[in-house]
């Protein structure tokens, strides 16, 4: 185990995933301490006791102790961060993250750091539509994808406590990938499925829909209710992938039309069987 | 209560749907047969307690008591059911349904129907990626909304038996649209979701991409577990409608996807406040 009980880790940022963060990890019988905006962020998570101490004003004494460092802030206000009071960081300390995309940060934060520090991506696959430390859960991640975006700075020892640190907070799969093959998958399974539900959700009035809908299109839009500040800066640090991956989804939806509007049957079978097969491989569900 | 407990009803088609209304309206008190292609269905349902007689073979002593019959069959087969066995029911009884489309089925069935019979539509909301008797559930209608589409043909009577049925399986909302008007809506909420599900499940090969999907994908791609015969046949059933929504949601997809590649940050956040916004008439959650 190489994120031993010892070490004390800090939160950057104690909102929903940090507060999470915070939550499973005091469970699991770490010493956390916070950084956050709000006052009464921290007075919350005193109060319930996901934190041990926490500041809204970085100074040396405070963030020097500690030896993990996890950042859950907005990709800008993360590198604004770095640059601000990284020389408050004690020397050896690992830095790691949950932004949601990795190519656009990851090597940006590891070129302006301290040679003596070492920053190592990850990313929880879990999320709520809902924000703040007060909505923030224990079990957020439980059962959920982990994953972790080495570089060639990165070391042996911080990828295994990276790794560790996945499975601590309850995350049932931990993989590794570069930096560019998360982009793409996220590219695919995240920001495109956003992309769909927000343009779906916008296509008619929907007050009166509610009394005629199934849970098809309930599933399909509950990612819908959106954080507009974050996802357009997620999509847009990863521009291009994201482009990439709507122009492959457009291309299989106007397939489907063109066979429903030729009335061709069998390509609509046969893009049905394939969709069918393809799912059954996600049919260990996640349960909350 | 235009549904008297007296009244026997029939149930044509003992699948998943079928089986479904046989619990609910056994559980509620009523008299339930069916008659199904597979005697094992029959079997199951019989030794389940869930219909009172079964048979295979439609016949004039069994048909001719039921005073209310529930249709739970393909389409095609529903129209080919009416023309051969239409005699043998029984002068007053009122036919309806659980097809999916209305406008191409209802007016057809009421112009070939016999002139003292009546059949009025009707579409429950819910549904389940699994078929058969064996997966039906009792409380699949719970909380679910349930559409009644009448005509110029129907009765006030029948109406408002109708309107009974889906409140007596479980539904919480039943509301009366035209046949038009419910494959407008039944276009978008379902048919296209669908499509849209179908299209994004097919864009990669999935197995390598269940160690890295969040909750996003798994819900939008839930229903593209799809059966093949059944869904082409209804979607090629409302192809125009079906068409007019797969537009309108390519459209809206498009204005998203240009406004990304623009680095229009304005156009990516009006529409995801609107789609946030538009969403939050869907909070109160169907629970099962």
């Amino acid at each position: 185990m190489h994120l031993r009980k010892e070490k004390k880790i800090l939160i950057v940022g104690l909102g929903l995933m940090g507060g999470s963060y915070a939550r499973a990890l005091t469970k699991a019988g770490y010493w956390v301490g916070a950084v956050t905006r709000s006052q009464s962020s921290i007075e919350y998570a005193l109060e319930k006791e996901i934190i041990k101490e926490g500041t809204t004003q970085p100074n040396e004494d405070f963030i020097g102790k500690y030896e993990l460092i996890i950042f859950a802030l907005y990709p800008h206000i993360f590198i604004e961060w770095i640059e601000k009071y990284q020389s408050m960081i004690c020397s050896g300390a690992v830095l790691t993250d949950v932004t949601g995309v990795k190519g656009s940060i990851v090597y940006k934060v590891q070129s302006m750091l301290r040679k003596d520090l070492e920053f190592i991506g990850a990313h929880p696959m879990a999320g709520r539509e809902v924000y703040g430390v007060e909505n923030s859960k224990e079990e957020l991640f439980k059962g959920a994808n982990y994953i972790v975006t080495p570089t060639s700075a990165n070391s042996v020892e911080a990828i295994g406590l990276c790794m560790d640190l996945g499975k601590v907070i309850g995350c049932s799969t931990v993989s590794v990938l570069t930096p560019e093959q998360h982009d793409e998958m996220i590219g695919f399974l995240s920001q495109l499925t956003h992309c769909i539900a927000v343009s779906l959700m916008t296509c008619k009035d929907s007050e009166y829909l509610v009394d005629y809908t199934g849970d098809s299109f309930r599933d399909l839009t509950r990612i819908a209710k959106i954080n507009e500040d974050m996802w357009s800066e997620l999509f847009l640090l990863n521009k291009n992938e994201l482009l990439q991956q709507m122009d492959l989804f457009i291309g299989q939806f106007k397939a489907l039309k063109d066979a429903i509007a030729t009335e061709d049957r069998d390509k609509m079978k046969e893009m049905m069987k394939l969709s069918t097969h393809r799912r059954g491989f996600f049919d260990k569900e996640r349960k909350l």
